[in-house]
């Protein structure tokens, strides 16, 4: 009986293979394997140097981790291959690679192996800003109807502007290829054969959509011929919804990964959005925060409405069945590490180091001991910008409140509640269009590390917090969804709701508000408001400061 | 010839003698005593325990400066007593102590020695502050017409909180002080056997003004009839201008001092008025800025009018036939300080260790490096509530600006700009109503040592910083007042503008604003002025915080 489902999960540094028992919801085995190419972001395995804002990886790697982590995962769980009822892969995004229609990496063929564009891009290979600032400017020119759903504005981390890069940039690699493919569409083709693209990255990173399929030519070919036939010619393919079937596992996908030839193979996914059943998401009013360096904020609605300050609406982008909204906070643990690295006094590093304890433990300890409001400081948490609800790059983080007596853990509590403030805005603002938020779910490094932080979320918001197991999320989310694509009879599910209620969620802390620190977290939150409106949307400070600083007239 | 005049200022924590030569406006010699007391803030001489807030001084400490500073002074100046046209007093204020009519400090009597309220209360004894917030209350309530020229508040580091504790709380040692004298005037009397009251504080510390003399009976009565008894029965005489004459050295005067018999004693000055003269300034156009842990700014008019945000204007308070007013701000060195304490990362201190340089010159060298408006960063000074031009003490610090790239010395270079945007607005408040501001001369410790500080205050004002001589400012400035008091005939001057001209000012560096520095900070300050307006007067965000921290509902 195929009791089990493998889901794989590729990070920045590593891939991790988990074997998900359908029956009870539990982890058999997970295994991890670490990319021998790492990050390729100062050369290439030949020694080729690459510029700055560069990162690569390579598809290799990816390989590895099939032949590696998925056996040793297997192994360990003590399951057979022909138990297994399905296998999901999951991606970082967008993180893509040209191909051959055969599906060979360009960066395998001699004559490509010193060429920087012939490699994966990875999702944080910056250096195609000034195309998608050019994107977003001709965007807005042009009012193109799918930019409201993207907050506005085009980021280099997305699939378009690499793909513009490349085609300017190397000709030759560009006319070789004959599809630019998501990493995790790649792997999935390994696997069963068959290319598929997802509908989650194409929604999310290359502005598909059902109705409308991706940017139109005329924009594309205002911006530049070469892109507009590059997108033609090598995306494409209809996107299918998460939980999708992609194929069966072939005899090649068999032997790279010790599955099963005829394993159900599910269309790939990307990993903060596979996340969201692992959680036990399975509809509308669950709100998924992935909280790490940055917070990403996921939440289904029956339909795709213009949330303002979204930064992305996908139908069947998440789940199928409905639109997934994601909203950002573009500082969080970031927000920290700055603070520890520009402003931590020598007086807490002596503590930590006296007593043995880590830079964060100490200041959480002492920030403990403050009363909500005890500090008399507020926050505005837009150390990198605002991206929701404000979607505004150019504005930054303010302290206010300070005097002789502020103290440096009541800065740091300061911060964490600023974080927690801008949280509650996104939840507000998702409410205010329709789309109600009843349960808070906290997924990621963070909330499994700091019960002070996640405290301060569920008074601040002034609803229970539900911390998800989060180092094996986008694994066992992509086993779940590998699971709905294989069906009932194949030993799955047929609905992600079935298959979340048959798995249990994923069990975890949960943090209940204190009614007293709710209640003057309502009122900082009402000046939290207050400064948000006024320094975000009403007066020109912050944009006129950013100007100063760029030395403009 | 009587060629020099002898300027005693005491300060704190020891008292300091200098001989001015009257011709060449050299000083010739100084010497400094320390208080054997010091600072009495946790227990009497005789082991008697102080409560909280409580700061005494013990009047032989002073008669010691005499009997030590002075004559060490003349020696190491090589003038004899004879040669010594005048001599004059400063202290800081309000310090005062109960006396007797013979003008024997209380505490001086065996009977007294036990008890607090004998000796002298010092500017910094705080323990009045709810009789001064009692005072502060219904001076508002009944719309008291000195409270406006007051910044709107009694500070309980002033003259009639301290005598109201005193009336309060000790009836016997009250019964018994004939007499509640400021420390300067007792110094004075002790030289030349006469009591007088300078205008100066009087005007500053107790409200006194030429036209209204202190507040009046029935004011005072309201607050507590012992109150009013002592301020009509201790106080009181007609106080005199700055460079008035007091009378002639006694011989018991002499005795004390080593100087001649008959030697003019000029009326007694605050430390930080007399500071006037000697940094060169006799009249209107001209403002000095004392800058050290907070910073007053001083300046002449030709009448007496109501500038807003004022914390003092007092007619022929600071100098003879002018209206002297007097501004703040309540936190500068302070803020610094505060920094280093909270806030200062260890990759600074490592370079100062590393480098053998102090935390400020480490941060100094690297700020200078930074252009204006580089950091992108603006602050509120108001770490101490906002004196002048807000006065309003419920305001705090902010810092607005900051993202993942900020570094320290940004942060500290923004807090030294925000102190020269809070003097600027108060050089604009003065001008605004009828001042003018054509001159700015910078006094006090931090001036001399900070460059980078005086440089960005010449940019940020679009005017050249004036630094004089800091340390010896007061006891000059002591001395100048006296030998206007002796006059021409007794070998000293007939008016300030005569002293100052032929003594040639205080020399000191001069830091020219550099244009385009100027024109960012222009851009800058415009912003500082929106946020100052906004937070400080149109928004309630700050009392706010400050409520919700005092648990008020």
């Amino acid at each position: 009986m195929n009791r089990y489902a493998v889901g794989i999960d590729y990070g920045s540094l590593s891939g991790r293979a988990v074997v998900l028992n359908l029956q009870t919801g539990e982890v058999a085995a997970s295994a991890l394997f670490e990319y021998p190419h790492g990050v390729m972001d100062e050369a290439l395995p030949d020694g080729t140097r690459l510029p700055d804002g560069w990162a690569l990886q390579h598809p290799q790697d990816y390989l590895d981790v099939l032949s590696h982590a998925v056996p040793q995962a297997l192994r360990e769980a003590g399951v057979s291959p022909q138990e297994v009822a399905a296998v999901g892969v999951d991606c970082t995004a967008s993180t893509a690679l040209p191909v051959r229609t055969d599906g060979k990496p360009l960066c395998f063929l001699e004559r490509f192996a010193s060429r920087p564009h012939a490699y994966v891009k990875m999702w944080k290979h910056h250096a195609a800003q000034p195309l998608a600032d050019e994107m977003t400017r001709l965007a807005r020119e042009r009012g193109e109807s799918w930019l409201p759903f993207y907050g506005g504005r085009v980021s280099s981390e997305w699939s378009l502007p690499k793909l513009w890069q490349l085609a300017r940039e190397d000709e030759e690699v560009c006319r070789a290829a004959d599809r630019w493919v998501e990493a995790a569409d790649w792997i999935v083709w390994q696997l069963c054969g068959k290319l598929t693209a997802n509908a989650c990255a194409a929604g999310y990173k290359a502005f598909w959509s059902r109705q409308e399929g991706y940017p139109s030519r005329d924009y594309l070919s205002a911006l530049d011929e070469r892109l507009a036939r590059a997108v033609e010619q090598k995306l494409g393919g209809d996107p299918l919804p998460p939980g999708s079937l992609a194929g069966f596992v072939t005899k090649r996908g068999a032997a790279l990964s010790g599955l099963a030839v005829g394993t159900p193979v599910a269309v790939g996914g990307v990993d903060a959005h596979v996340c969201v059943p692992a959680a036990g998401i399975d509809g509308p009013g669950q709100l998924l925060a992935i909280i790490g360096t940055s917070t990403c904020h996921m939440l289904l609605g029956e339909r795709r409405v213009a949330v303002p300050g979204i930064c992305g609406a996908v139908e069947d982008g998440i789940l199928p069945g409905f639109t997934g909204y994601e909203a950002g906070q573009s500082a969080v643990g970031d927000c920290f590490a700055w603070y520890l690295e520009n402003c931590l006094p020598a007086s807490v590093r002596e503590e930590a180091q006296r007593e043995g304890r880590s830079l964060h433990a100490v200041l959480r300890g002492r920030a403990a001991r403050l009363r909500p409001g005890e500090s008399g400081l507020v926050a505005l948490d837009w150390w990198n910008g605002n991206r929701s609800v404000l979607t505004d790059a150019s504005l930054s983080g303010t302290i206010l409140g300070l005097t002789l007596r502020t103290r440096p853990e009541e800065i740091y509590r300061a911060l964490l509640e600023a974080t927690a403030y801008g949280t509650r805005m996104i939840v507000e603002n998702y409410r205010a269009h329709g789309l109600p938020v009843e349960r808070f779910v906290a997924s990621g490094g963070i909330p499994l590390k700091d019960p002070l932080m996640m405290q301060i979320y569920a008074d601040v918001l002034g609803m229970p917090v539900h911390v998800a197991a989060a180092e094996q999320g986008p694994a066992v989310g992509s086993a779940i969804l590998a699971a709905v694509a294989a069906g009932k009879r194949r030993g799955g599910f047929d609905s992600v709701g079935e298959a979340v209620r048959a798995l249990g969620g994923p069990g975890g802390t949960v943090y209940t508000p204190d009614p007293q620190a709710a209640s003057v977290y309502d009122r900082l939150f009402a000046l939290y408001r207050e400064l948000h409106d006024h320094l975000g949307r009403e007066s020109a400070v912050m944009r006129r400061l950013r100007a100063i600083r760029a030395g403009e007239a």
